[in-house]
């Protein structure tokens, strides 16, 4: 297959961990006879200083002329300081999810059998989770309409939905129910916002197509808490762009580190692969970012595009290093000194 | 000191609960030689089915011509499964914190001792844990306008605040950091969301007049997490309706069971106190709801009037109960049977 794959390595660690995932994604593709042409671009606070821009045009063209991203972080330290910024580098990322129409976040969280001990999670509550989480990526309170008074005291963020855009991403949700353990959970505010009792109607609605798959309806706070009292009790679970934003990062606790959770933002033409994690700026260029999170994100590139057995030998190669320890130091208390780059050398050797 | 005390049950196992916190009450009254009269009314579900509406008048000038509120929980089923009806149960307790101006809702968090082992997280993590979080109550999308669309396939909710809504909890959390350990984490989403930046802005402005407390800001996807990662990093957690209500029912798992968390609502004039966990619909009547939380938040009664050492006797009571196992099934693995009453009568006894 032949794929071209736009690179946007970003701000903080965001270049050092794609780098892993692109070495990964070459060695798959000499041991499978692909042929994978990167392309780089600037995006985040280092497109701020060279362009002015948090998304060039440039960026954006070469994002929709390619086949699929591969995103690394964006953020520094700089703006976040100064929320009120006019040109912000999340602004860039915010975008690129509008224009490429990335309406859906996928991000599987799962726990690993040699990483049970990392998490603050006590082992049997976690051991065997395995969730899949659908947040809608481009509409809600994050898109809608922002003001601020004259006088600057009264600020408003309009939260909106459309039936069509909870369809969409509902639909996913449920098909990846489907080829899993066949129950979606929905988490709403229904009981407070118009948004989730459209949201309940529209999914309630788009259930009766899915027979096989089971609903159940959770409050975002419930669901909080749900995450952490019992986990198990997650296979998919459906929720709108702000709810999504809190629970995915909440959900990332299970599996030992941020640094291993991978997502993937798809739409009806583009799809994007990032890794959970952000810009780590304290980190950078100190080749102790953990890349596997990176590198799971390529392998979900790689099931974007059907290619199972190659997405299939990198999580081996993944699961391997973790269980030898060839891993870096946020869920490394064996081993000092494995860096960003030998985990990375250690996965493209396996392949 | 004569208080009037309004009593507010409400629904599932509300009724359960409150009677023991009028029990402890009393017991407190005739210890200290105080007057306190309780006078009752309906709100939720049972005062829909009483008078079809959550919060009839004669409930709201009850608690308008009382001292303080003691209220139960909300909530049944037959409205759970239809949030689009029109009638339903929260309205009456939305409604009765807009009408009184509660402000301001007080949630503290504790791991006790004796508990360490129940919660889901491991011992190190939550060992020593004190947390107070101050949510901001009667602003943002709760009570921003709502619009559904005339064909039902568009709906918005609004999130609004103005800088008076802001400063007024502000100052409750900074003068509780004061008599704690001196840190204020404002929770946001200031790299989003326009009322999140004017959060950022006033709170920093009202910092300068409390030199002695620390202000940090946590992005509300990074303080899910965080509150799992690292409790212990939390003194005083400041943040607006929305994220307090998803951030506070999370960080429940800390203390080991739901049915431990107390919490006061307070404004200029009026002032609330009511346990954390909801109606548990299906305890009704077993007698097996824990009445801890709603005896600490009869407790926040007393402290709220400042009867400093009345307080101190319930909580040191509560304490005791939890080391002997006087407790009920939701935290108690050792004895069978002990009911809510029971652990109100070890109470009231002790006291
Ligand atoms: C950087 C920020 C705007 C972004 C979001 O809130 O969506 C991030 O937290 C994420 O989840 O990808
Ligand atoms: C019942 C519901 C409307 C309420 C809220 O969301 O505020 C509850 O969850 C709470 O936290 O008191």
């Amino acid at each position: 297959m032949k794929l071209q794959i736009a690179v946007l390595p970003g701000d903080g660690i965001g270049p050092e961990v794609t780098n892993q995932a692109i070495k990964v994604l070459k060695a798959i593709a000499s041991e499978f006879d692909h042929t994978f042409k990167f392309k780089t671009a600037d995006v985040g606070a280092v497109a701020i200083d060279n362009h002015n821009n948090p998304l060039p045009d440039a960026t954006l063209k070469l994002c929709k002329s390619s086949d699929a991203i591969l995103f690394g972080a964006i953020g520094h330290p700089k703006y976040d300081n100064d929320p009120s910024a006019k040109v912000r580098p999340e602004q860039g990322l915010l975008k690129l999810r509008k224009e490429l129409e990335l309406f859906a976040n996928i991000r599987p969280v799962k726990a690993y059998e040699s990483l049970l001990d990392k998490s603050p999670l006590k082992r049997h509550i976690i051991k065997g989770v395995d969730i899949s989480i659908y947040r809608e990526l481009t509409g809600g309170i994050y898109f809608g309409k922002k003001e601020l008074s004259e006088d600057g005291n009264v600020a408003s963020d309009l939260c909106e939905y459309s039936r069509e855009e909870i369809e969409r991403v509902a639909h996913l949700a449920f098909e990846a129910a489907q080829s899993r353990n066949n129950k979606v959970t929905l988490v709403d505010k229904a009981n407070v916002l118009e948004t989730s009792r459209l949201w309940r109607r529209v999914v309630t609605e788009i259930a009766k197509q899915y027979g096989d798959v089971e609903l159940d309806f959770l409050f975002v706070d419930n669901a909080a808490m749900q995450m952490i009292l019992n986990p198990k009790q997650f296979d998919v679970i459906l929720t709108e762009n702000m709810f999504g934003d809190i629970i995915s990062d909440e959900a990332s606790v299970i599996g030992g580190s941020i640094g291993l959770l991978a997502s993937a933002s798809v739409g009806k033409k583009y799809a994007m692969f990032e890794p959970v994690h952000g810009s780590f700026p304290q980190a950078t260029n100190k080749n102790i970012a953990n890349p596997v999170a990176s590198i799971l994100s390529a392998a979900m590139l790689l099931e974007h595009f059907e290619l199972f057995s190659e997405a299939q030998l990198v999580k081996l190669a993944v699961e391997k290093s973790l269980k030898l320890h060839i891993s870096t130091p946020d869920i490394n208390s064996k081993y000092d000194n494995v860096s960003t780059s030998k985990v990375g050398d250690f996965i493209e050797d396996f392949i």
